[in-house]
């Protein structure tokens, strides 16, 4: 079926700017090959609401081949690419040898960064993968079941309310604040009987003077207003210095216990685009041209989170879902230039303005000059990412489930799956249980 | 609220039984309180979809504390535990000190075992919790995903067809069996570019003459009539006397090759029946009372897969859900005759019939004297699987799901999450690797 002589583009990753440039490429007379670690499509936006048990990570997961399985010529292929030969033209797999390609469009993603501190990742996990995102809700979870169980045992009257800690202010840490704040509110109340989940306290340390710093200032000061309504306990100026057990520390050297720690400071290049050996920012992000390519090698291009291309103002491009949608349909036209043998043209971002979840009927949006906040803000936050939501299928049952938990406050993926653990709280309850016998911790004795 | 002298009931275990004791016992002026290691409710009867990409963990699963937290009188909690006291009626954790009682309900159910044999587990896992289905999940997909790599590399030409064993022909191995066929088929043919899934060999191996040997004779010929037309290899008086990394090896000497292998054979009781100090049989099931209480302790009631009582011809009642509830809901009677100080009445099974799924329209059940078999008998098993859901609201979403997969075929929860490693398989490819020079292996070269 496949005609030997059409050039071969081989796409690494299953993301928005991957799935985009391969529905596109798709169309051309091309024989494309996209590449993921994964076999599945991540829909990042909605991963905060796994995180918070309100979803179920098949919900916001798509299996990649079942997105591209109308087009005969592309084929997925799972695997893990550790580097690039750029003069053969080759992308090199872990334990898997080589693929060869005549272009190469490179849209591995981000990740979080923890500043070089990579030993607080365990302290304090970050949300940027479907297993991040079942690790954070396990904790959070199992910090409701250990204090009920240490509370009914009789083993901690005196237990210090329960306490989550989200590290950086922006949409992650709004969104995990947010509805952090509404599961413990509503969610879960009346499933508990020997403590009471309301008093949970949810604080929100943003280094900067303010939450939402990318969005205009009016914005952001409706987005703080939103959390505060919310329960969150919003702390500006407060950079962290230091994650331990139980806790972190903040540049004015005062503590903030914490029975949960979230991050959602940092954010850095995957380590794919240093493996090019062409030029990084600072954060690893590849400078490249502007029709896409990198300096030098027309035949590649860097796409969304990974891409660092300045708007016109100067400033690089956001790392957000709508960019990567874009940069990977105009890479695809830009190729079926190169084979009309037309000249390419520059990528200019479209943009139909941003939005940022809080909670529940919570939200902001800029939309051009057009600055909205709350319900109505949160309702087109709705429809925007139900719409885009990969795949029709998902896309009723997401609805299904968020009336559902809308109507009733109800969240259903409430699963801990996992070890029963919490760093930390182990450490506390063992400090605990040495400093008195174990019989008087119990009604028993 | 809670009045310091009702009489406390402890249930361990959130399975059927214990979930249908809380809810009846919840009537009664007691305190009731149900500890799990987990902090959900697994409905087993589906839990071979999860294992087959159907269904997604939150659609059979629900939170213990959701489903119970209408009843203010019964307590929910997460542990483990470890043993107990029957003396001086205590229940000890993990831990964490123990719970007194006056009334204990047993109800930990069982889980898969290996004849001795538990170093299979790691090449044969089985199925009984959650975390068993996504690692099947995982193995299922991942050889379709590994197989398409190293054709599309040029890596293995002649790579031998993707061959499941199962081993055990009960319900789970036909379900198992029945389904992978399907999803080999059907769901996934159109997704791959480099491999046929739909050539794809599933071998079902039961020891003895037949297949769902707990069913009447006529039964078990249909569903091996109808795992043949599904394509399923059913080897019958094959007993299976070891597990390699890469195939088994039967009692006859002949070997059986298998990409992966999964294991439906042997069931074990939970090892706290054994840890109760009373009698139990063979596989570890606690005899009891006609009243379920254990001789000598009428405040000790097991239920369930962990209990062995023997029916009216004297078999032991079946491992089944729906004695599992009746069971739990006779001990709530039982204790409510004991607080009117009225006798108690003996347990007797209302068997309303048994059914066994096979894959789509494909399933025999037995009702009364009544044998059905085909789309019938999957319409009623489908209809009886969903009245008995627990939750509405899941109820409405795993309909949605099979409707869903029915009408287009699709499996949606084909996530693989976890590593990329198959037992057998690296080692395999391993092999191959190591007998040639790498760059021989891709179009590279």
């Amino acid at each position: 079926m496949e005609q030997p002589a059409q050039p071969r583009v081989v796409i690494i990753g299953g993301g928005f700017g991957g799935l985009n440039a391969a529905t596109a490429l798709a169309k051309l007379p091309l024989a494309v090959t996209l590449i993921d670690r994964k076999n599945y499509h991540n829909f990042q936006p909605l991963l905060y609401q796994v995180a918070t048990a309100g979803l179920s990570p098949g919900e916001i997961a798509a299996p990649i081949r079942g997105v591209l399985k109308k087009h005969p010529n592309v084929e997925v292929l799972m695997g893990e690419v550790v580097g690039f030969d750029l003069d053969k033209r080759l992308v090199w797999l872990r334990d898997d040898g080589s693929v060869p390609y005549d272009y190469l469009v490179l849209a591995a993603g981000a990740t979080h960064s923890y500043f070089g501190h990579d030993e607080w990742e365990k302290l304090a996990p970050g949300l940027k993968t479907i297993e991040d995102a079942i690790e954070i809700r396990r904790r959070v979870l199992l910090a409701f079941e250990l204090a009920e169980r240490s509370v009914a045992l009789e083993h901690a009257h005196d237990l210090e309310p329960i306490q989550f800690v989200i590290v950086g202010g922006g949409p992650t840490g709004v969104e995990l604040a947010g509805t952090l704040s509404e599961v413990a509110r509503h969610a879960i109340v009346r499933d508990f009987r020997s403590i009471m989940p309301q008093q949970t306290r949810i604080i929100l340390l943003e280094g900067g003077p303010r939450v939402l710093p990318a969005y205009p200032e009016d914005l952001s000061r409706s987005a703080e207003a939103q959390l505060r309504k919310l329960g969150v306990d919003v702390r500006t100026r407060s950079v962290v210095t230091s994650v331990e057990p139980g806790g972190v520390t903040l540049a004015d050297g005062s503590q903030v216990r914490s029975t949960v720690t979230l991050w959602a400071a940092g954010v850095a290049a995957s380590a794919l685009g240093r493996a090019l050996g062409s030029p990084v920012d600072r954060s690893g992000h590849v400078l490249v041209n502007p029709d896409l390519s990198i300096p030098g090698h027309p035949e590649v291009f860097v796409i969304g989170d990974l891409a660092n291309l300045a708007d016109k103002s100067g400033q690089p491009l956001p790392g957000l879902a709508p960019v990567a949608i874009q940069e990977g349909r105009h890479v695809a036209k830009n190729v079926a230039r190169d084979l009309r043998r037309q000249p390419r043209r520059d990528f200019v971002y479209l943009d139909k303005g941003t939005m940022a979840t809080i909670g529940r009927a919570a939200a902001i949006a800029r939309i051009g000059r057009l600055h909205i906040s709350g319900f109505i803000a949160w309702f087109l936050w709705l429809f925007v990412h139900l719409m885009y939501l990969v795949g029709f299928r998902n896309r009723l049952l997401v609805l299904t489930e968020w009336a559902w938990s809308y109507f009733t406050y109800q969240r259903s993926a409430r699963l801990i799956t996992g070890s029963e653990t919490l760093p930390g709280w182990s450490d506390a309850r063992e400090a605990a249980s040495t400093s008195q016998p174990e019989a008087a911790n119990t009604k028993a004795s």
